[in-house]
């Protein structure tokens, strides 16, 4: 059976759950994806940076103590060294899970730019490096031969990137629009049962949902790098956050609510991404008072969905989480896989 | 460019469809997807038989008058031969798309098996065969390095198999769920509204959505087949028909469904199949009075929505039109281009 040697970018939730998932699944999770899982580099901030090219020992990973760094370990040192672990390990997979910066993707962009062109594939759920950079970082990969594969950008470890293009593989797709945030999706309902916004926005914060500046989640800023991906990767757009018009939930008041409702209609912040007759594609983020019976209407709490306009099977709706430490995880574990069939297809091509 | 050739059994709505977007796409579907498609056999009740080894000319076939029959064209009778045509045609794939026989399966069972057993694979939207025979012709299927494939057994169009088997990898899946009939759904719907059954079912019906005998949809019957193939299909059940408990909706009341809005409540008909703790697989078809917040509770009208329940990624919902007949003809498309991956990495793993 072969094996894909990982380095973890970035060591906080989502990538230790990767690690937990692999290394508690073992063998049963090779047998079901027919390929073994190894770790072979870690960086993190706060930890450093590890290389053991036989394969780290996760467990005592897993046992450090409170505030102790790599540097006591084989292979380890108290600095993160991002760039120098990126291009000298022996992984040939790349994990990149660090913060998301809306700004400039950076460092990621830098760390998945400088795995790309060190021939290594890489898996990021970091909607920066994929909004900020993506087209560039595709090419990268192309001219390496290797594989940029980031569908947690959108919706956590739910299928949206690869549903569009492996589930929905000759039709021709029109427009995306989702619910792409879960935090102002939470806040939206709470709003309905009659809470103000800014009791609403406190509990998602006391639920974990929300963060401490919750301006991102509530403003739309987070649904627009979504936006930017969904309508480059999916409709071929080839725009940027400034071409997405944006107006988050701020301004709905108890009284629009009251109305909508009134009207059998409920409010959801919409990301979008349609094409327009003229062949361009118009892409927006802001607060619609669905009618109920639209697909979209019924996804409640800090779920997440997105419906795709096709032209032979009309609308088809995917929904499930869009946050958390496991779900998020899974992105990664499905990019791997997704690399895997990749590689394998072009081996075998090339006998 | 490769080609697959096609013959048609059953030229009814769906696979006139398919061949629809055969010839009206032409080229650009090619393009799409990496290979030609060409029908050269098509079968029929009415029509009788068809075959042309170099293609057939789909307009002549579309400008057909009422009641002619394939008699009067090259390579043309007046009876279907179905058995000698899926034997002896040319083609590398059949399409079986003739009616559902919820008893035996017949005569669909016989055409899939007489396909594979001559090597050819196939796809087919018939409920009949996937359901009532399923282990058998997959068996066939692999004995003769043939494809069985069935995606629109289940919600035509929309992935739902290939889903839980493509998107949905390395997650052990513990339960499926779902609104599996259009008709019942949209029954419900306009009971909510306020209509007796008899004038919900009467409206269906003149929407298109009921057969004259609407027994099937309404007591649950159609959803019991789709049940056992989600659970064999998705859980590995190994289960029949008389292993799911089925109850319909037509003891379903006004009185029911007011006191389940009263308690924020929706009646639903549930497929279900469930892991259970002894290693068996629970299945089910019943109203269940849902909390509005269920992810199955907002879908509407004549739509379909499977849930999936995963460990690693919570639950996942697909949800998208049950029927049509655009609809289910990308079943069939969606089907070939599964067979014409799955063949390509044999040819290119034995090269």
């Amino acid at each position: 059976m072969h094996r894909h040697d990982l380095a973890l970018i970035g060591f906080g939730g989502v990538n230790r759950a990767l690690a937990e998932i692999i290394h508690s699944r073992g063998t049963a999770l090779a047998d079901d994806l027919g390929f073994e899982l190894r770790v072979v580099a870690i960086t993190d901030l706060r930890l450093g940076s590890l290389m053991q090219a036989d394969g780290i020992d996760l467990e005592a990973v897993f046992a450090m103590a409170e505030g102790a760094t790599f540097a006591g370990m084989p292979g380890g040192a108290a600095v993160p060294q991002n760039d120098f672990v990126i291009r000298s390990t022996t992984a040939d997979i790349v994990v990149e899970a660090t913060f998301t910066n809306p700004v400039d993707g950076e460092p990621a962009v830098s760390h998945v730019r400088a795995a790309l062109e060190s021939g290594k594939s890489v898996t990021t759920t970091n909607k920066g490096p994929v909004a900020l950079a993506g087209a560039e970082l595709r090419r990268i990969a192309e001219e390496h031969g290797a594989r940029f594969e980031h569908e947690g950008a959108v919706m956590s470890g739910t299928p949206v990137l690869r549903f569009a293009s492996d589930m929905l593989r000759g039709t021709r797709i029109s427009g995306v629009e989702g619910i792409l945030n879960g935090t102002s999706n939470f806040v939206l309902g709470r709003m309905e049962a009659g809470a103000t916004l800014a009791e609403a926005v406190a509990e998602a914060q006391a639920l974990g949902y929300a963060e401490a500046d919750p301006t991102a989640d509530i403003e739309g800023s987070d649904v627009q790098l979504k936006v930017v991906i969904l309508a480059n990767e999916i409709l071929g757009a080839g725009i940027t956050t400034a071409d997405v018009v944006r107006r988050g939930i701020s301004a709905i008041s108890p009284e629009d609510i009251a109305a909508a409702a009134a009207e059998g209609r409920r409010w959801k912040l919409i990301g979008s991404a349609v094409r327009t007759p003229d062949g361009g594609v118009a892409a927006s983020v802001e607060p619609v008072a669905l009618p109920l019976a639209h697909p979209l209407a019924g996804v409640s709490g800090a779920t997440n969905a997105v419906s795709f306009d096709t032209d032979l099977l009309g609308t088809v709706t995917v929904s499930g989480p869009g946050a958390g430490r496991m779900e998020t995880a899974y992105a990664l574990l499905s990019d791997i896989i997704a690399i895997d069939a990749h590689q394998r297809a072009g081996v075998e091509a090339a006998r």
